[in-house]
């Protein structure tokens, strides 16, 4: 039997080996997936919810035991992941919580006119849905991430496939999980994990399988991408990927330049750079000294950074070189450790003409590196800006309200990000109803979804209008007498749920 | 200067030609799009509902004049027309009314919190749009049909291609549009129309265009589907595609089968069979003679059927070829009229058992011809109806509220659809707030959009989250002060707009 094998970025050795998935066991997965799925469909949402509430307790009780199998797996210290799992546990309560409200069903009744029959439209679950977590965000955005609980809360099953970097946490989160559904109790074939490429990839070409949702790389989420797209009945795939994440400091914000300097290597060394919302491109006026500046703090800052896997840190230090041989120019570079996969943190500055459509200097580099631009005027500024890829996030740092520059960038480059942030730095992503957290391609395959926030949950229903169909024949959502205490838009007007 | 003809369907003699958009031509067009989409954005969703209103004015002076040279095109009659010109219009003042309303921008304000900054979101349009419209409903799913009023009412510029088969009424189309856009007074490039194979293509491919819509045939949806999929910056495609639209009468319904298979008839013939939502496949119990008199109700009505172009009709003849080399029984058989791209109308009956995935008789044929399967049993029915590909709608014919194989029908067929209807056909989609107008693959690209009712607006839109951003430089949707007076949900409570 073949296995799949996690190691310790801190020294290379290895962490532990977990069974791959036989074709066997995955048949069984996706036959309960089946049965699992009607289940699901038919359940209120506030037994879903409760479901979720069960997983969330499960995580909050071996947290010390948790962390210490992460920390071995990631590096990512003992202070990080135990905030992700308290994270995590939050999430999970998060989409019970909006899964209950349930405006995300949309129902909307309209009774028959002279001209028009009744029509009743729904949000239906797809169907099991296949999860590709992170490597970088092993509770929040892995196999019990946003994904995970946005797609059970709006009535899917799960198949997540175990991170090969993670196997040892991901076992035990499924283990947590498997347990906590089965005594909330949720319908067997709820959530289950496979491990192994072979297993994944079978997930996303199998029938049952209704959607994918994928956090990671740009080669990753194309190959599922493309794998969903080659299907005789294509699904759709919500991948999370390449970003750039640009910052732009206006004129009147560069008057101090050193304290926006510090904040920013703070952001991209962040978990050794290895954030989807990593801040990678700077954008300072020119005579700001910005790339000088930033160099030095990333000097007293001394990250030391080591990568989550060799295949990251080897894929970060070719990233690096090219980024040199596409002409960067090295402001700094701090050394990692000499052990395991540290890397060194990096800043660079590039010509603001050579922000161009194609450049290299416009691809993410995961990794604790960043770009400094130079802008001579607002006009060089917005050419520039013009330019830039999709991003999920993007940091405009400002004088005051009143800033005379900020309503135009921040204008321009809300025309190719998901989320602006104001004075503050791309990193940190809140959990609520009125998060986006996706942005144009190629930062995410579907600029329409978010994968964080209660609209996450929208990406795993599709409407059905029910027309003319007798009311003891509708499900229960879309019913008259409203059973599950749904908001509801009838004839045009909107009305509360209680 | 080459030029796109059409052909007048009962004679197959020209109807006319138009000039194709040259490159120079399309890039000033493009020019103007990208100029219109800022100011579009920008605009007030009551501003682009007085566009619409204009544009629906438009098409309402000149009726006799449309009906006249899209009856000349298309051979679908001056009676059908008349109404479709009514609905066209009644979609443009429906979808901008739904602008007006305001919910589909889903603004969504949290404050800031001890934990989480203060975050608004909102859904801002994704810029010019590139509509292809169907040939079969020329002024309601054409060029000035749904995808073009929804999209304009979401701030979204329109370019749209002229279809081949109708080319002299989409250059009158195009002139009334643009002369009640700019009256209205919408900016210069709110619409544009292009034509030929070349500018259509290139529209896809165009930078500037961040979102295309398309109606018709499965072959030219996933043309357009890829072409978008091989972009550097991939955008969404929302293609309405191949559907087979079943019916399923009921052992209880099939006790007045003539009835049904007067109704059927009427239905599988109208307009040719040239709708999307033609019935295409239907389920009738054993012993119900459901094939004869199905058989019988099509001599009885003589559709004398003459298709919209020569293409169709030969794909038509083509695809009944198939359906009969596969094992299709020809019931019965009308010999359409000896003139133009007239076709016969046939009945097929196809084992029940033969309707496995994969199989031509699961496929659409666009034209006049419906299949008739017999099931023994309900178990037997319910494998048919696991196996049927995603369609627009589907019919369930039942005996009455409480025929006992409703529900579990319903609930089938509600799997592979986006619309169930119960005790009517499936042509005819009323455009109201609870419409879905869309379905799995390969109904549509995208099974969680529509092309016809309130959610339309949805497809142009992406979300947006402004992060600690000052109220003065957010987009008005999302200021505090509401001044377009937008339904919003504010701490997670929804607050009406006015």
């Amino acid at each position: 039997m073949s296995g799949t094998t996690s190691f310790e970025p801190r020294t290379g050795s290895v962490a532990g080996t977990i069974a791959e998935t036989t074709n066997e066991e995955l048949t069984r997965i996706l036959e309960l997936a089946r049965s699992a799925a009607t289940l699901l469909a038919a359940s209120p949402p506030t037994e879903r919810s409760a479901w979720l509430q069960a997983v969330a307790e499960a995580l909050e009780k071996p947290v010390a035991e948790l962390v210490e199998i992460a920390d071995r797996e990631t590096a990512l210290g003992a202070q990080r992941l135990t905030g992700e799992v308290a994270r995590a546990a939050g999430q999970l309560r998060f989409y019970a919580d909006v899964a209950a409200e349930g405006s995300y069903l949309d129902v909307t009744i309209d009774d028959a006119t002279v001209t028009s029959p009744r029509l009743v439209r729904v949000n239906r679950p797809l169907g099991p849905v296949a999860v590709f977590g992170a490597s970088n965000f092993p509770f929040a955005f892995g196999l019990l991430g946003n994904d995970t609980a946005s797609a059970i809360a709006s009535g899917c099953p799960v198949i997540a496939k175990a991170h090969p970097a993670h196997v040892l946490l991901c076992e035990r989160l499924a283990e947590l999980a498997t347990t906590a559904l089965a005594s909330a109790p949720a319908p067997e074939g709820t959530f289950a994990m496979v491990a192994g490429y072979e297993a994944g990839a079978s997930l996303v070409q199998a029938d049952v399988v209704a959607a994918v949702a994928f956090t990671g790389s740009q080669i990753g989420g194309l190959a599922l991408w493309r794998m969903a797209n080659d299907r005789s009945t294509v699904i759709p795939v919500y991948a999370e990927m390449a970003t750039v994440n640009p910052v732009i400091v206006t004129r009147g914000a560069a008057s101090d330049m050193a304290t926006v300097a510090a904040g920013f290597v703070g952001s991209f060394t962040l978990g050794a750079g290895q954030f989807c919302t990593k801040p990678g491109l700077l954008f300072a006026p020119r005579g700001s000294r910005a790339a000088e500046l930033v160099g030095d703090a990333l000097v007293a800052a001394q990250p030391r950074p080591v990568m989550l896997t060799q295949g990251i840190a080897s894929a970060f230090n070719g990233g690096l070189g090219e980024l040199i041989d596409a002409g960067a120019e090295v402001v700094r570079s701090v050394p990692g450790v000499d052990a395991g996969w540290s890397v060194s943190a990096t800043v660079l500055r590039v010509p603001i003409n050579s922000l161009r459509v194609g450049s290299r200097f416009l691809e993410e580099c995961f990794g604790p590196v960043a770009l400094i631009a130079e802008y001579d005027d607002v006009a060089e500024l917005r050419a520039a800006l013009l330019e830039l890829p999709g991003s999920l996030a993007a940091s405009v740092i400002v004088d005051d309200d009143d800033d005379p520059d900020s309503g135009e960038i921040i204008d321009l480059v809300s025309g190719s990000v998901g989320r602006v942030i104001v004075n503050d730095w791309p990193t940190g992503v809140a959990f609520t109803w009125a998060q986006q957290h996706g942005g144009p391609w190629p930062a995410t395959s579907n600029p329409t979804a978010t994968s964080v926030g209660a609209a996450a949950l929208r990406r795993f229903v599709r409407p059905i209008a029910f027309q003319s169909v007798p009311d003891n024949r509708l499900p229960a959502e879309a019913q008259a007498s409203n059973p599950w205490r749904l908001p509801r838009r009838i004839n045009g007007t909107l009305a509360p749920g209680t």
